[in-house]
């Protein structure tokens, strides 16, 4: 039996792994952070029998309340993972599993591989509506890449779309994966509309350093680039250096930044109500982009998110809060579920990858419905 | 040089096929009817050079109008189905094309075959949730057949489509096609939730014997069938007979005749406001569903359309106003172009198979936001 | 329940479709022919039961040796044809099966439908190596279409490949669309070194006529043509007409004519020992291509087959014979069985769709081993 | 512009890149090793215009005669990999490329990157008829992963296939990949009669820790595997310590050690003369697997190749000549280029990913062809 961990995005720590039925892990800390919650590693068991898993360090990760109702996902052929039961006692996360093949992956979610981000980035630079534009290197030298869909233009709003801050947010690249296929779709109605009428500016990972290391939220240097927003350095946080510089360049006129949430099984948006110039123009965005989006999926819903901040309150050093404050503009953090979506459960697969790259289609059905009030 | 249409849909007569400079063809008349306006050839060329295709009959057809700005199909793998160069001069309709291989296919609008018709059939009996239902026998000898997606339950709606009562609007199986696939798609939440409130009855085909003919409006009899709803008897019009039968027997809350217009160059929806029975509450429900559908895609419209009936002046021989009045539920025609949608034109293809499949897609999420005011 | 055939190559009479237990039917005789063995037929029933299906006419078939140790092939999505428990009595053919779907197609072989064969020749020709040349017309107005595949070259070596002059035989164009699959792969290189030397001609489907009316052996006239060959006439058999015309007009150095057997499990060839001209070129090449043969595929055997012609025996009105003595070249009956390959069972498929296509990719590597002495 | 090789198996220092006319690069040293050949890595460059690119370094490297006549592979999409314009001026070697995309991936060969290596293992796994075992760990960390196909048996014969252990040689990891797929056809003919008689002992990658690296020639240590035969140690060598222990334990009937080589453009083998147990059964088995592998594919000679080794001269070090001594069986090295094969020139891809994988599919048929006699 043997636990390993040596691959794009792994991340475990092995305590103990001679007993089937005692199996003792411990989810590693992001890289110079004490942040923690992304796992993902293979067990190779010859053992037919119930394989217990035990991650002991769960209560002191990140999100303690993500363990509630969550189940963990696995797979045999590395394209299909499903969920397996699992349960938090409070402390530690336990998971029971009976393998059915010689090896398994483990993972806190389906992992989009750094390999996989390269073929989508390659796959649409060859769409002749789409280009690759390379904006700088991360700490670790691997390439800051945007991609620009549309033929840019004055006339035409400028739509910001970044993903994977925290890179143990996969969902976040799934979703973009997605609205990028849909995008470069000629066939697609809502993609001809929009590209008339807007350029889309895709950041489909905001953090390869931390994905590729198997982090949860940190790069290299242990920044949480989601706090970075206000004053980034090529020196700590520069993949948010590079892709503001750029902002700021092309102007833009509307943001959603994908994310992933630990602990509500929902999918939200959350908003910028809380900057010092919120108005009225903003709040009425928002409020038709919620309905859109509402009436393409029930997978979307408005009922549970995070609390609103404040007027004047919100962080700004969040790049939602940043890009509103900046911009003037409609910026809406897009979170999905860790776990499922309660609305809508699906107990074989949960929230998945796929239902990622669908919510990443529709989204651009809502975007459609409020491009011509952008600005 | 050879032109032929021996083949499922084929339709074409031949005047005089000599010289590519100068082909004369005249579409074949529905039998026992003077409906005619789809054709469906073949021609086989081995010249290098424009050839000049004249459909001399062009302005005796059902719709001559039709044939303003329009662009006939053509395909050489017969899977990728592009516009041609098509003039209308108020009598012969002019298609002038170079062939860029030896063999290359014509059609009113991209054909869809009893063979496919048999594999969709046959593909969707394959899914746990969704059962292959035979009605009985059309005149030739085909068979009727409904799918029945969903676990029926007498709490649910029951949802009715059909497609293609007017043989050569094969865009409306196509449609079909594509809200079928969606709706099989177990990881879309637009499906999982309809199939949580409803069971749908779809019948890709009312008109196999018209289809294989190469009709555009009749079946083997003669007959339009969106004039038989009131009095369909089996030997005149047996596919109506046996689907208002079983429509009766399960119950109906909502339908969708799904058709082709051949002037418009639009997607619109005809409703039932002229039947005896309509209220305020099926007003709503129509109101609601255009917004719906509006909210998802902008290949839909409700600018241009059909007159309306006056209240009480709806012919109650049409499918849409017959089962409107006799369930007092939300009915529409839908309406799909042989044409282009002006509000979103694509000189290469035009409206298509595949846009056809996307709206079949996309009209399912808005029968969703209508599902729950059905009854 | 209900037993129905009206679609491509669709063949049965219901004698009595009442009870499932007890389903009488007959295989209707090709037209104008007392030829009868293919059927082809669609069982609709919503009852959860073994079903009994006898073929009452068996013993009078073509082959009734061919039903010794048969099973029949079925399928529920139209796309894996699975063999069904089936016995021979001596008179009657019994097919037992309990459907796991509502709708169920039972044939004699996997059928190969004259939409996919329109698709096939249509595909092909995109290739820019390959022509689709018409060669004229059969009796019910169907297109005789050959595929030529490699620029003509008279240095080149002239190989003939024909299928399916026996419409029931769909083996025979499985075969060809496997072997045209790999001729038209520009990265095989058996496919590459062929056609450095040798052009292909291909007929992919001999019979159309047959093929659509669902005949085992004849066509539109009741004429068998694989005994047409010697005096074929635009009346009774302009397919082979057209084909022979065409061969005498480009030359000729191998032919390969495919089919299928009813009485033998195994795929074997039958050459043309017969023909007065038969010498030691063409026996040594005959063994070359057998060698050949046997060290690519444990499919093909040559222990078992026809008994071989007595020396100047050979019928000439069969296309191998014919064309061996017309062009003094390698000429070869292939035969697959309609049974199973006795060598390489598989009781799930028996011989099928896929292993003929196979044995048609196959058998480019076995021409290739002798196309350089060909002449 | 700029150059990175921050990814799997990228390989590069950059000396100079500041100008499109004149970019300067040294291919890295293979890790505790003076090896060095193997270069991969991506041009970002917005520069419409050609692009030289020199490896500085090229006549220090391994094999210097690899480059005459040799064409770098280029990929806009990391799918297709293209040969581009390539000189070899006897010290350097230079590229030219005028990109059509704003980013290029160049390479030695087509890359087999580590994420595909687990996708093969753990597909391959799902399939009921193979079993994927964990040997133990490199010395980097990762799995060393064997792929047992068939049901083991005494009396089945045992045949290894190991690839890889000079991790710059991809082609033969793609080798595996295409025999693995056919092997686990269950339609395939070759594959059902292979695994009735035979077990397939698999390794498709020997050197993982050297292939994620970028090396040419050796594992994290900086040893040549393929010298290590004789006495592998768990420090140095963990990776053919592993598998000889596996091979000891299941016995060996016949071996394949695959491999690509610099200098030659041809596919070739090389066997076992030299070992001192070398006999006439084995020279047998060696003539008739050249002889059925030259029947199945024109990519196959027997021409070129490597200089025989004298009797009893054989470098028992190796790992296809250990095994010949070990087992007493017919062991192989083959030899895929990294240029083209001449026989068979294609100067868009040259020999390529494709290629290699059905130069494996084709190694099957010639297996079968020997596999009565290995014992
Ligand atoms: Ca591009
Ligand atoms: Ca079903
Ligand atoms: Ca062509
Ligand atoms: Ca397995």
């Amino acid at each position: 039996m043997k636990i390993t961990s040596n691959f794009d995005s792994g991340n475990i720590e092995i305590i103990k792994a001679d007993d089937p039925a005692d199996i003792q892990l411990a989810i590693r800390k992001d890289n110079q952070s004490d942040f923690y919650q992304w796992f993902h590693f293979r067990l190779n068991s010859p053992h037919p029998q119930m394989h217990k898993i035990t991650l002991t360090n769960a209560a002191g990760s990140a999100y303690p309340d993500g363990w509630q109702d969550y189940q963990a996902v696995a797979s045999y052929d590395r394209q299909t993972w499903f969920r397996v039961e699992t349960e938090y006692d409070g402390k530690a996360l336990i998971i029971n599993h009976y393998p059915e093949a010689e090896s398994v992956y483990f993972a806190y979610f389906a992992p989009y591989s750094y390999e996989r981000h390269q073929d989508l980035l390659h796959q649409a630079q060859n769409d002749y509506n789409c280009q690759l534009i390379d904006l700088g290197e991360t700490l670790d030298g691997r390439d800051m890449s945007l991609l620009v869909v549309g033929e840019p233009d004055d006339s035409k709003k400028k739509i910001w779309i970044t993903a994977r801050q925290h890179p143990g947010e996969t969902m976040a690249e799934w979703f973009v994966e997605g609205l990028l296929d849909r995008l470069l779709d000629e066939d697609d109605g809502v993609a001809r509309s929009l590209l008339a009428k807007a350029v889309f500016y895709i950041v489909p990972n905001m953090n390869p350093d931390g994905s590729v290391r198997g982090n949860l939220r940190t790069n290299a240097a242990g920044a949480n680039l989601n706090r970075e927003w206000q004053n980034p350095t090529l020196d700590r946080s520069p993949e948010v250096y590079l892709v503001r510089q750029k902002m700021l360049e092309t102007g833009l006129d509307m943001f959603l930044d994908i994310h992933g949430d630990e602990n509500l099984p929902y999918n939200f948006v959350a908003g910028a109500e809380g900057v010092p110039s919120y108005n009225e123009h903003m709040k009425q965005l928002e409020q038709d982009f919620k309905a859109a989006l509402l009436a393409v999926t029930p997978e979307f819903q408005v009922k549970y998110g995070y609390d609103k901040d404040e007027p004047g309150q919100a962080n700004l050093t969040v790049a939602t809060s940043w890009v509103a404050e900046q911009f003037k503009c409609l910026a809406y953090t897009v979170e999905m579920p860790f776990k499922d979506n309660a609305d809508l459960p699906d107990a074989a697969f949960g929230w998945s990858d796929i239902r990622s790259m669908k919510l990443g289609q529709d989204s651009l059905a809502a975007i459609l419905q409020v491009v011509d009030k952008l600005r």
